[in-house]
Parts: structure tokens; sequence; C-alpha cells
């Protein structure tokens, strides 16, 4: 393991963490970190620190680090900017690696001691050896240790899995991280990097090429100084884990908003989208579009060609799948011979039976239902496949048997579903579906969008260098 | 009241309600149109026709409509296809003057048999002067009857509200209907036009520029015969209700499947584009951004201007929202000199004052997040808003004091917002919000675009015949 590399993984997989600035008022941002930590399940031991206070959430408290006897592997910092430069010289004393700076006030101020007190904490760190995540961060979470070391601890409630978000702003990172909730999407890793001390971009992804509980690498990004070591950090990573970036500042004032925020001009979108090409990123459009294409690429094999097959249990949907997966590069040929034959066996002639399928006609016979998709699955020239499905009393079993078979029968071709039902009602149902690999989406354009962008993610690893 | 303004007026609500095909048993659609009406608290009388049942559902069953002896005002048909014409003659028989034909099998199916029939209802409904919305639709809800006169009973968990969704399609129109509860949209009618028979988007767009408790009319389309009295009723309606239009059937697939599902080629998607524009119809991409742009077009005024400002709790967000405002034609100029002055004393130097504010560093005094919002409301240089906030522990007060003070200051400004948290937290907060006249959005980048739609729609509106 490279020296940067065992720093970082310590970060995430702390034995003992010291929390510089622990509080048990609700009004600071050392309360909240105590409790994501304690409510978060955090295995290690906690050594709040609190000249003030001999007890915080029932832990001892020391007044200073020196007074801590046994070896802490991670600070997280939450105290007045000007009192930063300082711990940072305590935590040299205790050889301590690595340090979540929570503290705001440093480069992105109006005020331009900021700056000057970041060229401090940066300088001293660097004689250290500490590395610094932040500062202006929000924190980092391991959902796999587990730790969260934010001041967030709904960051808990987010199940583990194999996407790791790397987000340059606290705000977009709590955005994020509630529609991973939401959209039951499984992460690794939340890296909210701040104003970058001496963790950049391409550090992290480093890392996470090398970090096991991570399949895919979500980025936020508004503007960094110098973007080369992360194209080179991608292209060294390069076919072995997909990179995804959502880069704001498109705009004029967006652009000029980054300098403020993080004190890095965002620069021309265009000269991004270019470098990320060269490297195999796949670069995306929105929020959104981030986390859905993230989901697809840590659930699905990427697919083999652009023929698609568009089963739905109701016509209007899958056309809706058609405009997205045709505009998306994909073609909906018509199957093999023997395949549609099948399929005409199954259907009554009432409906779509060639590509798309429309199977509504078979709606109270999800056995039926099911044949279809069993015949198309096994179509040579069909790679990839949209399934949407609008629940309706007649079609109730649909979710539950099409799920069962598809996780029976997992395929090398990449498939995206959307089951559409009010809450409650195809819950198991989907999540089942996930874990056999198969991404659910709210709407039909998301789902076929997700699956647009496994081609475009494919066309991108194929152009190589 | 025009004669077939009067038939629709009945058919949205009806006294009497005859189910012509109603069952007890689960396997039939009939028995969920049964379930819809009784579960969704219609508050007439329903008479389940059935040959083969006493009582279905509690109710008295009769044998044949002639044995009804109250008059009759909507007839829900359940029955197959080659029984439809027979029981079209029954309520001509008996003079009822609307039908909601589910029945599916006439010129959407492979089988010239299924032309015919259709052909054969057409003539049999004209002589007998009856309005059928269908065949092959999931039927019509009426939210503030209610009347739920479909075979899914979720429909009517759907709150009332001022949207009506007009749809060619009965799968999106389940999709849209979840969404709407999803998304908490109220909704007026929710209509599936199936074949139209007789009753297409002309005459459903009259009646809905009629309805006093319509505001907007949000239209899924595939392809039409004859747009062309379509375009014509938006023009007469034009100025009075926004109409939004979500046309699939772009890519040519897509074209060929609504040959077959609706009988209808989906049509060159530019003629329609053009069609659209001529008539101020807001055509739309998605299923999300339909009822996105419909919920605003329902709640807020539509901006005077295009200057916006950008608030948000954190800096993040806020970019991502000038990316899509500026991408869809507003500028985010500076404040006025005076409400700069306001909020340069209302914020620390921490952070971007200027437009767009990052509030954050005012993040623990919700008062003072206020006060910058009432400031930069009051600014006669800025026509519309975005205010962000993603949930954070030190914030949570933040949603409740912005949502109390923004219904309590109702504006001429356009405002739309993202408060984002874990389900749960802010949902009262959200929910009073939007009924303080605020759409609330789950993406900075889906808030921004509705609010551009608002501005594209004002001018549709202004480059006027």
């Amino acid at each position: 393991m490279k020296e940067g590399t065992r720093a970082l993984h310590t970060i995430f997989n702390p034995d003992r963490i010291a929390v510089v600035g622990a509080s048990d008022n609700p009004g600071k941002l050392g309360y909240h970190v105590m409790k994501s930590l304690t409510q978060g399940k955090y295995p290690g031991r906690i050594f709040p620190i609190n000249p003030g206070r001999k007890e915080i959430f029932g832990l001892k408290a020391f007044p200073s680090l020196a007074q801590v006897s046994e070896k802490i592997d991670l600070a997280i910092v939450v105290l007045p900017a000007e009192m930063v430069p300082q711990a940072i010289q305590e935590c040299e004393a205790r050889t301590i690696p690595g340090m979540v700076l929570i503290t705001a006030g440093f480069k992105e101020i109006e005020d331009r001691r900021g700056k000057m007190l970041q060229e401090e904490i940066q300088t001293l760190a660097e004689r250290a050896g500490i590395r610094i995540i932040g500062p202006n961060t929000f924190g980092v979470v391991n959902l796999h240790y587990p730790v969260n070391a934010s001041f967030t601890p709904e960051f808990s409630s987010i199940e583990k899995g194999t996407v790791s978000l790397v987000s340059q702003s606290g705000g977009m990172s709590h955005l994020l991280g509630f529609l991973f909730i939401e959209e039951r999407i499984g992460a690794s890793k939340i890296v909210g990097l701040g104003n970058r001390c001496n963790v950049d971009f391409s550090e992290m992804v480093e890392y996470l090429m090398d970090d096991p509980t991570t399949r895919v690498i979500a980025l936020y990004l508004e503007g960094i100084d110098e973007p080369r070591p992360l194209i080179e950090a991608a292209r060294q990573g390069r076919g072995r884990k997909p990179i995804l970036a959502y880069k704001a500042g498109r705009s004029m004032t967006s652009d000029k908003a980054s300098l403020f925020h993080t004190g890095s001009l965002a620069g021309k979108h265009e000269i991004y989208e270019g470098a990320f090409r060269q490297a195999a990123i796949l670069s995306v459009g929105s929020s959104e579009e981030l986390l859905d294409s993230a989901k697809a690429l840590s659930l699905c094999p990427l697919p083999k060609g652009n023929r698609v097959a568009v089963l739905s249990g109701q016509a209007g949907p899958g056309m809706v799948c058609c405009d997205v997966c045709e505009t998306g590069g994909f073609t909906i040929p018509p199957f093999s011979q023997e395949i549609q034959k099948k399929v005409d066996r199954l259907l009554p002639p009432l409906a779509i039976r060639t590509n798309p399928v429309d199977m509504g006609p078979a709606w109270y016979d999800a056995e039926t239902t099911k044949g279809i998709v069993e015949a198309v699955l096994r179509d040579p020239e069909i790679d990839a496949l949209v399934i949407c499905v609008m629940f309706a009393s007649a079609n109730r079993a649909a979710a539950g048997v099409l799920s069962e078979f598809l996780r029976e029968n997992r395929t090398e071709k990449a498939i995206v579903a959307c089951f559409s039902a009010p809450h409650g009602i195809w819950d198991l149902e989907i999540k089942a579906l996930e874990q056999g690999g198969i991404p659910n989406y709210p709407t039909p354009e998301r789902a076929a969008r997700s699956l647009t962008n496994l081609l475009r993610y494919r066309k991108l690893m194929e152009k190589g260098d």
C-alpha cells in the first residue's frame, strides 16, 4: 500500500477517533459529530476533546489531545478556524495520521485572512505528514466499517453498497446522500472534499480504485485548479472501475460563484468535457442522472452491443422507452425468427407483439408474461432489455413473478426496469429485483436513460488510448 | 353549456352509475371498477349489471340495464368486445348520455375485426348521441366529486387539486397518477382517452377550459389522426389556462408502435412541435417534466421578466440552479444597491453574498435566513426566486421559518424551492410551503427547470397571434 493510500485507508477505517471540539450542546456542530459517530454504530473508540467538560455523550472527555494516552488514528476537528493551526500541531505531537477538518472560514471566504490561514495549515500539515479531508467539509462516511465522521447522523441510514461518492460540495453531498436513501442505492464511501487542503479528487480516485468495497466512483465537481492529476488518476484506473462525473459551473454565474465557494474557478466546461472523455470518465448532466447511472453501473453488466428489447406491460411506457433508447444510440430490432414465434404463441393478437412488446393482454397471467421475458432473454440478437410495468389491480402478481424469475436467471444482458406502483405495493418485489442485479427507476425515461449511459460508457471504454 | 360539454360534464359528475359487467370475482376488471367506485367514496348511486348475480359488493345487481327504473347518467362498460354493440343499444334505449368503455379489442388490435367493431360502435354511438370515453381506456377520475370510474382504486388517493391530465395511454396515466401521489400534486380530472371513439383531445380541452376546478391542462399524446381540432381548441382557450403536452413517438420505432397501440400514427415530431408552439402549448420532454411544470403552473404566478435570484443554504445546489436557469433563459443579475446592503448586513463575509447567495453562514439562525429572503423578495429588479436548502442538523428550523414567512408574504414573483431531507423530517414544512403557493422539488435542477418552463410559457404567450 502506498503511503498516501495507507493514510486514507486509516481515515476511513480508524480504530480510535478523537473529536476535537466535541460538544453536548445541540447548537454546536461538535454535538452533531458526536451524534453521527455514536448513532452510526461506530465500533471503535471515541475520545471527545473539550477542556470544559468531563463527559460528553456518556464518554470520558479529555481537556486536550496530549492527555489521551492511546494511539489516535483520526482527528475530527470542529474548532473555530483560528484554533486549527494549533490543533494540527497537537496532532503532529501525537503522530495522528489523518484529519477530517470540518471547520469553515479558510480560502472560501471573502476575507483574505481565510486564504492565509489555509496556506498556514497546508504548510503545517505537510510538515507533519497529516492527510486532511477539508477544511470546509461536512465530513466522510464509510458505510462498510461503519463510521459516520460527519455532522449529519442521517447519512448512516444509507444502505451499504458499492457506489462511492466524492463531492466538492457539502450541500450536494447531502442532496445526493438523501437520494441514495430514496432510490435505494447502496453506498460504500461518501466524501466531502471541501477546500481540498491536501487531499484532492486525484488521491480519492486512486484510493477508491484499490478499495475492495467500491465498484463505481461518482464525482460531483465544481472547479479544481489543476484537473490533470484527476485525469491522470482516472486514466491509470481505466477499465478497472467506472467513474462518473457531474460538473457544475456550466454557466458564467456559477463559474464565478465557484471561485468564492471553493476558492477555485470552475473553468471552461468544454475543456472538462474533453478531458473526461479522454480519461473514459462518463460525464452526466444532473444529480438524478449521476445516481441513476451509478446505480446501473454498480448492478448491471455492460451491454455487448446496441440492440435493445423493450418489454412493457402497457404500450405507452414502452414507446417512451423507445424514444430515449433510440436517441441514446440503441436500435430496437426485430426479434430473431424463433423468438418471435415463441412470443406469438404466448401473446394473443391483441397487441404489439414485435419489439417493443406490449405484454398487456397477458396481464392476468404472470406466467405468460414471464414466458415472454424468458424468450426474449434467450434471443442472441438482443444485448439489453428494458422492462416496464405500471401497477394495476390486474397485474399485481407480475412484479413478484418477474422479479423472482430474473433473479434466478442472471444473464449477461444488461437489464433495467421501471416497475411503478404507489408506495407499499411493490416495495419488496422491487428490492428483490435490485438484489438480483436489475436496477429499478421511478420513470421509464430514467430507466431507459440509465441503459443508454451503460452503452455510452462501453463506447468510451472501447475508444481506448 | 354546449351539448357536447354537457354530456362530458355528466360523465365527470354522474348522480347514478351503471356498471355493465360488474363482478365480485377479483380476476375480473368489473370487480376492480366496483372497488374503485365504492372505496373512492362515490356519493351517488351504483347499479351493478350482471345477469348471473343478485348482489355485488353488497349492492342489488340487475340482470340488464332495462331492469333499472331510475335514470342512469353514466354507464361504465367492462364487457367482452363483441357484446359492446348491444350494450350501446341498451344505453340508447335508456337514453344514457355518457359511457366509459373500458373494454379493449377494437382498432388497436392486429385482427382487422377490431377495426370493424370500432366503426360499428362509432356509428351506433353517433346515432344514439352517446359520448364515449374509450374504448381501451382505464377510465376517468374526478377527484372533486369524487368519482373514480376506473379499474384502479389507487387513483382515489391522489390529492384534490387543479391539474387535469388527459392521456392517450392507460399505462402512462398510471405512471403519472402514481407520480401525482409521490410528488404531492393535486389533481382535478384524470382521463384515459384510449381509442377515442367520439371524445378526442380537442373535446377534452374545450371541456376543461370551462371546468372551474381545472387550472392547468396536462396532455400525454402518442399520435392523433387529425391534430388540427386540438390545436384549434388550444388556440380558442389561449391565455385562459396553460396547456402542457408530452408527446411520445419521437423515434421511428415508437412511431410505428403507436399505430398498433392506438390505431394512429404518431407522425413527425417536428410538425407537432410547431403546431404546439403556434397554439401556445408548452411542449415538454419527459413524464417528470410534464408533472413538475404542471405543478409550477398550478401554484406560481408567471415571472414578469427573466431576472432570477438564487438563494441557497449551501453553495453547491445554488450553482447547479444557476446552470439550469441561465441555460433556460434567465439572467442572474446583481441585486439593487439597497438590497445588497441589507444582505451584507445580515450575512458575515464568510460566503457568497451577491446573487447567487450562499446563506450557509446564517444556518444557525433561521431568522437571519428569513431576513435575506425577505430583502431579496422586495428587490424590484428581481422577477423570480429559487430557494434551495439541504437538511443538516444545524438548519432544521430553516424549512419551518421560511415556509411560514413565504406563505404569509405572498408575492407576484415566481418562487420555486428545493428543500431536501430524508422522509419524515420536513414533510409538514414542505406541504405547508406548497399550500402557500411555492412548489417544492426533489432536486435543485428540477426546481430550476420548472421555473424556466414558467418563463418559456410566458414567452409563448407573449408571441401571441
